[in-house]
C-alpha cells in the first residue's frame, strides 16, 4: 500500500461539478453533506428508491435534489458516488456507467473491493469510467438520520486501482475522496480485501460471536470490555452478510487465525503455565500500544 | 443471582468506622477516594509496599494515611478491603485477619472469587471475617493516579457469601459496598466466576487473540471495529495473566463457546450459505440489543 500525499489544504470550491450520490444513507449521505458545507460541488443530487428518504436528505442538507430515477439523475453528473449495498454495485455502476457522460468519474464507498472490481472490468465502458474505493468510516449506525459532514475528516479512503483504470479518473478519485477529508492510500483489490478481513471484517465477527457466546441471563454482569467488543454487533444485518458473503475467502483465512491464537491461549492455560500466557498477553498488548501510537500521530 | 435492594439514597455519614485499604491501586485508591468524598469512614487508612505510592495515593485525597506496615495498617479497622492481584489476595486476608480486630470485616476487590473463597475458608479465623466481592469497574487502566471517587457509581458488586460467612459480615459488606455506589449482585463463587469467565475474561481474550492477530503493516486500515474490540487488550500483563490462570478452568469453556461461533461461522462462509450468515448475525444482534436496553434502564 502506499500513502498519497493530502490535498486538504488547498479550496476548490465547486471544482468538482455536479455530484450525483446513487444510494443516500449513512454514507451517502455524509457525502453529500460534507459537499455541500464545504462548497465542493456545484450541485449534488440524491439518487433512490424511496422517495421519502430523498426528501429526509435533502430536509437534512445532504442532496440539493433528489429523484428516483437514476438515469435522469446521473445524466448530467461530473462525478457519481455509488454508495449502495457492495452487493449492487456492479449492477448500479454499470446502470450509472450507460446514462452518465462518458468523461464522468465513477466511484464507489463499498467495504469490499475484488468482486467489485472483477464485475466493473467485464464492462469496458465502467472500467474506463470506475476507480473503486473504501472510506474507513463505518458506523453501527445507518440511515441518512445518522450522516455526518465530519464522518471522512481524517479517516483512511483506500483506492483500489486496476491496470485497466484510466490516470485521469484516478486523479479525479484522489481529488475527490481527499476534498473530503480523507487520507488516501492505495493497493490492490486483492491486497485490500485481504487486510480489511483482518482489520474490519474480522473485528465485526468477534464482536457478533461474543454477543451470541454470552447467555441473556448473565449480561447484567457484561461490563465495558464487553460494551466495546460488541458494540458493532448491532450493525445492519443485510449490510454484513452481503459483505462477509463478497469477502468470504479472505475472512475465513481471518477467522482461521484468530482461531489459532484462541487455541494458543486454551493450550496454554490447560498446562497453567504462566510463561506462555504471560507472552500470549504481552504480544496482543504491544501491538495494540502500536496501534494506539499510530493513532495519535494521524489524527 | 439475586439482586440486593439498594441503599443509595441513605447517607450513613462515617458510619463505616476506620476503613484501610490493602493496596492503593486504580480500586483501592478509588475506593478511598469515594469513602472520603462521600464522607462515609471516619478515617482511610492506606497499607502497601511502596512509600512513594502511598504518599501519592495521600496527595491525591484518596487515603488519610499510609502505611507499609499491614499490622498497623489493621490493627484499629472497622474495615479492611484487600485490593491486591488475585494471587496474592488469600495471603493478605490471612495476614489482615491476624491483625485486625475479630470484630472487623475483611472483603476483597478480586476479579475471581472461587479459589479466593475456597483459601480463604480453609482458615477460620479469615472465613469468620471474610465476604468476597467484585466490583465491575475495571479499566484498562491502573495505578492510583487513574483512580476516580465515581468509578463505582451504578456499577454492580457481586458479593459471593458461601456456609460459612457470618451474617453480620454479610450485612456490614452489603452497606459497605452499596454506600459506594454499587449495585449488589449476590451468588456462590462458582456461579460468579463461570458467570465472568464469559462476561469479562471471555471479552480481554478476544481483545488480545485480535490485537495479535492482525499484522503490524496493516493496522493503519484499522478503524472502530478494531479499535473498540481491541481496547482492553492495553491492560496490565501481571494483572491479566493472574486472572486467566485463577479462572482457567471456566474461561477455557467460554473460549470453546467462542470457538463454536466463529466454527458455525466460517462453515456458513464456506457454503455460501446467505440465509446461515444472516441468522448468525441476527441472533447476535438481538443479544446485543437486550444488552443496551438493560443497560439504558440501570443508568
Amino acid at each position: 500500500m502506499r500513502e498519497i500525499p493530502s490535498r486538504r489544504e488547498e479550496r476548490v470550491l465547486a471544482r468538482l461539478g455536479r455530484v450525483t450520490v446513487v444510494g443516500v444513507g449513512l454514507i451517502g449521505g455524509s457525502i453529500g453533506m460534507a459537499l455541500r458545507e464545504r462548497g465542493l460541488a456545484s450541485s449534488v443530487v440524491g439518487v433512490g428508491r424511496d422517495p421519502r428518504k430523498l426528501e429526509q436528505a435533502r430536509a437534512r442538507g445532504a442532496i440539493d435534489e433528489g429523484t428516483t430515477d437514476l438515469s435522469r439523475g446521473v445524466a448530467e453528473a461530473d462525478a457519481i458516488v455509488v454508495c449502495t449495498p457492495v452487493d449492487r454495485i456492479v449492477a448500479d455502476a454499470k446502470r450509472v456507467a450507460d446514462a452518465a457522460p462518458k468523461t464522468a468519474l465513477i466511484t464507489d464507498a463499498g467495504s469490499t473491493k475484488r468482486r467489485i472490481v472483477e464485475g466493473v472490468e467485464r464492462s469496458p465502458r465502467v472500467a474506463g469510467m470506475f476507480v473503486g474505493a473504501h472510506p474507513m468510516s463505518g458506523s453501527d449506525r445507518s440511515g441518512v438520520a445518522h450522516a455526518r459532514a465530519d464522518l471522512f475528516q481524517n479517516r483512511v479512503c483506500v483506492l483500489t486501482p486496476s491496470a485497466q483504470t484510466p490516470a485521469d479518473r484516478l486523479r479525479a478519485a484522489r481529488e475527490f475522496w481527499s476534498s473530503l477529508g480523507c487520507r488516501i492510500l492505495e493497493m490492490g483489490p486483492n491486497e485490500h480485501d485481504e487486510v480489511v478481513a483482518y482489520t474490519s471484517h474480522l473485528p465485526h465477527a468477534l464482536a457478533a460471536s461474543l454477543a451470541s457466546a454470552v447467555p441473556a441471563d448473565w449480561l447484567p454482569l457484561a461490563a465495558g470490555a464487553f460494551r466495546d467488543c460488541t458494540r458493532v454487533a448491532g450493525a445492519d444485518t443485510d449490510l454484513w452478510t452481503a459483505i462477509f458473503r463478497e469477502n468470504r475467502g479472505p475472512l475465513m483465512t481471518a477467522v482461521g487465525k484468530l482461531q489459532d491464537r484462541l487455541a494458543t491461549l486454551k493450550y496454554a492455560l490447560m498446562n497453567d503455565d504462566e510463561e506462555s500466557i504471560r507472552r500470549w498477553w504481552e504480544d496482543a498488548r504491544a501491538r495494540r500500544a502500536l496501534f494506539e501510537a499510530q493513532q495519535s500521530t494521524e489524527s
